[in-house]
């Protein structure tokens, strides 16, 4: 059935992007899709590619959870579900690729943590977002993780509580996504984010996202302790020497890794 | 006399009103109003009330502690008058109800720290929040903690370094307020915030707002080790259960907890 | 030879400004140059001024580190000068002075970091910021630590692992400074704020800054932990005595600390 498909996964050049394509089912998270995406992720993550944008067909982008999974589950295998989830969610900050979120529509629950779990975001005019866990019977504790830490705290007790959505200039003014244009410009605008972000050292690149994460939402000292020895080692990298001798020879770099 | 009013507590349908009346002390935040204020809040937390409305009469909504309970006392005296005010301020992050803030005017220092404390905040146009002890002599240390977590770090020490007074609109632009509205429409707005905050299952949200403030503030893995936990239990409520199946079954949801 | 001078320090009133004066080398943080600013903002410290403003001549406010000290380095070297650089930005927030950012041009890597790090900034309108490293072989990790801490997670990243430069117009919008002001007004404005910011207790505002660093980024609980025990402790300062007495009094303060 086309409504379960895998999500499709496409290289061109040195970007893949990954599409769900389940748009009967509003592109939810069920065990299975999950158990999909991830796998797509890891696997990309063991390529040389230096972006991976994370994109949906149909007239949702991601309504979130599939309550066919959760509705009268046991607690065991809801946690289960949330593992997984939480897992695809945290991958996305592992791969060394550059993680952009192309949202064309609505984003809900688990899928406005998805767009919050990407390291940037496009979001088209039409798209929105939403935790509607809070109006409903099941508070949507786990996409309140990476959603409270994009936007601010009042912001995110309102997403949580009301169960509302925002339109995408909100999401932009609260800092949810990066950009929002006009949903014909979309394709346009992530390819522009994705060369800005992808230039320069992959390995580099690839370091200073996961040092960014780990660095996050800590104390200000804790987090120099670990950057200043990251920063350090990372100076002996490849990259790093060939940056810093293009650099003082005025000479374009050239990347090897 | 009536400006030491003890506060007023309101319940129309399932929201409490709890209202300063001071006016001639500024609603100041002494240790006997904390003290009241703090059982007023306790009891209605055990009510079944789904909203707590925190409102204030007179020309300042609260200008924060009262000089007259500090001015001279001893170390004890100060740090058990602080605790209280902390306790206060905690309490509103762990009662079950939506805690909103219905700001008409003028709040400082602990008055300040009040509105950051709620779960959301309504303020009038003519409202405006500072942090005046850095421009005095006693420094809004316990007001900045939750002042800081909801704007940003710049805009936190520029409140707590020059102690100006930010209007309404700069306040919903930082994110410590959630509307800014004419001064003739504050109630509507109040209304109408409550309203889509406290839809779905009374229990679920009660348990979602405490477990928010848990999970703020830490590494994001932290965070999603307890909200993973959480989530799972919290699928097994009757108002999760209730609101899946409602779903599933296309019926609307009915609420009994 | 004039590009190698040391920082410059003037004394105006209790205003301090250190001026980095090294324009040929776009005012790169060497490790000397590190080390004169270092040592000039320590000596500050130790005076009763009560502001220090941070500005630069020349074309460029920073370009950070100077790759001729990195380029081929060891690793042993290279994190010597970051944690060189790291106690520079530390000791800004540990000084007693109110420490201002007077940017009047493009700031990048630990230049950017420079601006993070000061208490307040204002921003001439053709000033800028950028994290280069991300579009270069050695990504901004240090510089990431505060300017992460300024703006929000989503333009955190941008700001990363684009490269790019943001205006001051969206340094504003983001957090990462608190005026932007015409070229021609960057100097009244600095006046402006840094008269606003150093009003009241000198004692008290120096103890109030440390200690709003020393909370920020930690649990909500954590912070009033330590925030109610510096609270109260700071009530027997002679500064919020003579505040508190003043305010009662109806008389106008006269700090003696």
């Amino acid at each position: 059935m086309a409504e379960l498909a895998a999500p499709r996964v496409e290289r061109h050049d040195d970007v893949v992007t990954l599409t769900m394509c389940r748009p009967s089912r509003r592109n939810a998270l069920s065990r299975e899709h999950l158990t999909q995406l991830l796998a797509a992720v890891r696997e990309v993550g063991d390529t040389d590619a230096t972006a991976l944008v994370v994109a949906a067909e149909g007239p949702v982008f991601s309504a979130g959870h599939d309550f066919a999974d959760v509705s009268g589950a046991p607690l065991a295998d809801v946690r289960s579900l949330l593992a997984l989830c939480t897992e695809f969610m945290q991958t996305l900050h592992e791969v060394p690729q550059v993680v952009v979120a192309r949202v064309h529509a609505l984003a809900t629950a688990a899928g406005a943590q998805l767009v919050a779990s990407c390291d940037l975001a496009v979001a088209a005019g039409s798209a929105g977002f939403a935790a509607p866990g809070g109006k409903g019977g099941w508070f949507c504790h786990t996409p309140m993780v990476p959603i409270a830490r994009n936007v601010g705290r009042k912001r995110a007790m309102e997403l949580a509580l009301t169960g509302d959505v925002i339109d995408a200039r909100t999401a932009l003014d609260w800092g949810l996504v990066n950009r929002v244009v006009p949903d014909g410009e979309l394709d346009a605008a992530v390819a522009d984010l994705v060369h800005r972000a992808t230039r320069g050292s992959r390995a580099s690149k690839a370091w200073g996202k996961r040092a960014m994460y780990a660095q996050l939402d800590r104390p200000e000292a804790d987090a120099y302790l670990q950057a200043v020895e990251t920063m350090a080692a990372a100076s002996q990298l490849e990259g790093a020497r060939e940056g810093m001798a293009a650099f003082l020879g005025k000479r374009p770099a050239v990347w090897t890794d």
